[in-house]
């Protein structure tokens, strides 16, 4: 059926799908899409297609029509015309006079589309090509590409240049743990974890970059919030101060969100999104101060101790939505984190309730001061060879983040496990579909 | 030094660079950027500074302030008056009262980033970062961020989903050559040489998707055309049939080139970038065409053959710019390409003078044929099992392609080396920085 050159409408040449040329009652209107329902009545049948991932309604009056092919899942194209009727799903149906099979299911599928008993995810996941036609799954994945498509917007508006970093490294940016080694033709190599030396060595000549790319972490834990592959929007700026990157960062997710609300109202409703408050500035807490916080609400802990997740999740309860946690402990931190008063560091996690979206900090851009990190953090220069050395060639004070592009999607869609905001997720059981 | 607050602007509280405050006569301004040059005359210098990859001169009369730290490279911050003047880059320049060093150089440089005579390209690679500062790059990777961001304006119009599909992966997707091989936990698997599965699977959704992302390819011989790891700007559609793929992929090329030409004249003037005549259609010779010439005007082979680099040029120096080579002898494409009359399929490379700049064309969407395709390129079933399985459920007939972004970025810049338009190439024998 593919072979039928009438059949398969040309994108440039003008047999567009309806809604670009307008919807009209007695329109005449061609439909390629696939069948979400179908819904048999006495003399009609309604048959929801979707077409590039929106719903039309179709309205089949000729019984021979209604084929045996046509069934959920079926891939169709139907010719018609337009009715306008508030009763269908973006106000318009279409009275069917043509209609043929392209792709017809040759199996019961494992799962119904339509259930609104959400099968198990690990069933969905083997299946996921499947999963992602549930009407769910569709908003939830335009709504990510809308995110993603924000998010530069700003950045651009905001002329940061984008930029490609390797993701096949030779030594670990923040220390040997949970990497993913690899032979690289004769040598021995990483999955990079993250793109931080590499866009700090870039603000040396671009002053402002950012980078939105996969990340690799080796994290056998299996949590509802981490995975081995992850896309990270990395943003490292000259000349920004800790409090500058906070600024930064918390209006650029006040962008994006409002963004979001504005143009995708009708997604975000559809999926039951919470509604996030961006209209007040975003608390910030010193690390000092929730550990104060833990003390005298949870339990005793001590100055310079790591935050553990219950700990952060009951601060989260009690901080509520978007805020920061600052100043952390220099010891906790990867070596290129600037030293501040001492034991401390210009340092910032961004957290929603409890979750971490974002870390960043101003970075050490003196070289020997580099070193000196590399040494509190039991990293040999060695490894650090070429790094270190553009840093003798005038490297400018500066700073950034990397934000979860993964988490700030659980945030925006309420989801509770980040493998349902990921298209195929790696973890340590899964490495398939 | 980037503990001075006054010293480090702040870019949301308006202290902001001063081209976004206009530049007026007798204004004053604040410069943060790093030194391009150094002119001194006997009353006063010229400092050509970068500031976020714009030059801005600054005039310097006082002699103390050209302190000795003031060199090439140097980190700077500098403020004075703007006076209007046509002598200097932007058309004006900063008359500076006041000025200090926040980071200098610590040695002699490799190389003079100013110099005329461009260095090897293999010890700028080692210097990347000091390399980038040379204004060539600057403008280069200015016109690549640009590139991107308008590819992904065509797409958005065109209502195309980004997608981002695991690198990760269990099965090789066109045969088992050139993967990079690495332990995932305890399974085996490989870095993603292309999202093709994934990207055809999410037709069945999503209709129409496109992903800008790495891809790997252990390929060990050293080209100026071929890398380790490259970025693919992946594009899949479902109803798009052989000439409407070549359609829409001649269609984005030319909006991209055009509003570079429109947008960025500037920057491609400036590193004296080819012009591209894409105002007619693109020619669409078939693979069988193409063999005919090469046995008229080169040398004999047969039907049925690969072309060799040899033939793609000598037919490329013929055809001249942007031209589609289409309908290859099915032996010669992976097992998921829609056969066309027996022997041949609904194929086709876009090619540059011989540079192959794209691959595409329909696929297979009917599983029994999806079989048959991997029997005849030899490769089991069984390591295509949950791929196989979601073409019983409805697959539509899609089609789609690759772009190699970094070689059309070759094609836009007229560099003849793939590594120069790459921020830190891979290769074989390059791993670091």
């Amino acid at each position: 059926m593919v072979n039928d050159n009438k059949l398969v409408y040309s994108y440039l040449r003008g047999k567009m799908l309806i809604a670009q040329d307008g919807i009209n009652e007695g329109s005449e209107a061609e439909v390629y899409g696939w069948v979400l329902s179908i819904r048999e009545q006495k003399t009609l049948s309604f048959v929801i297609v979707y077409e590039n991932r929106k719903q039309v309604q179709l309205v089949i009056k000729d019984k021979k029509l209604m084929s045996s092919q046509l069934k959920q899942n079926s891939v169709i194209w139907a010719k018609g015309t337009i009715k306008i009727t508030d009763k269908a799903p973006n106000g318009f149906e279409i009275h069917v006079s043509s209609l043929k099979v392209l792709s017809k299911p040759k199996k019961l599928p494992p799962f119904n589309i339509m259930s609104t008993d959400v099968p198990a995810l690990d069933l969905r996941l083997d299946f996921r090509a499947l999963d992602l036609r549930r009407p769910y799954n569709i908003n939830l994945f335009t709504l990510r590409s809308k995110a993603l498509q924000y998010f530069r917007e700003y950045l651009i508006s905001k002329d940061f240049l984008e930029v490609q970093t390797p993701k096949i490294i030779a030594t670990a940016s923040e220390g040997g743990a949970a990497l993913f080694p690899l032979m690289y033709y004769d040598k021995q190599a990483f999955l990079a974890q993250s793109p931080q030396l590499y866009k700090e060595e870039l603000t040396m000549s671009f002053e402002k970059v950012f980078e939105i790319g996969p990340i690799f972490r080796a994290e056998p834990s299996r949590t509802l919030k981490h995975l081995s592959e992850a896309i990270s929007l990395d943003v490292e700026a000259a000349f920004h101060k800790n409090e500058d990157l906070m600024d930064f960062l918390e209006d650029m997710i006040r962008y994006v969100i409002n963004r979001l609300y504005e143009k995708e109202g009708e997604a975000l409703k559809r999926i039951k999104a919470p509604v996030l408050d961006v209209s007040k500035k975003f608390p910030r807490y010193s690390y000092s101060e929730v550990v104060s916080w833990i003390n005298k609400n949870l339990e005793e802990i001590h100055e310079g101790e790591d935050l553990s997740s219950k700990h952060l999740e009951a601060f989260g309860d009690h901080a509520g939505g978007f805020y920061f946690i600052k100043d952390w402990p220099l010891k906790l931190k990867p070596f290129y984190i600037q030293p501040k008063d001492g034991d401390y560091s210009n340092s910032f996690d961004l957290m929603y309730r409890g979750l971490e979206l974002s870390s960043g900090g101003e970075r050490v851009h003196d070289p020997a001061l580099l070193r000196k990190g590399l040494k509190r953090t039991g990293l040999s220069a060695k490894g650090f060879k070429y790094h270190l050395e553009v840093y003798n060639y005038g490297m400018p004070p500066h700073g950034g983040f990397g934000l979860g592009v993964d988490r700030f999607m659980m945030v925006v869609t309420g989801a509770e496990n980040i493998r349902e905001v990921v298209l195929y997720p790696r973890d340590v059981r899964r490495l398939v579909p």
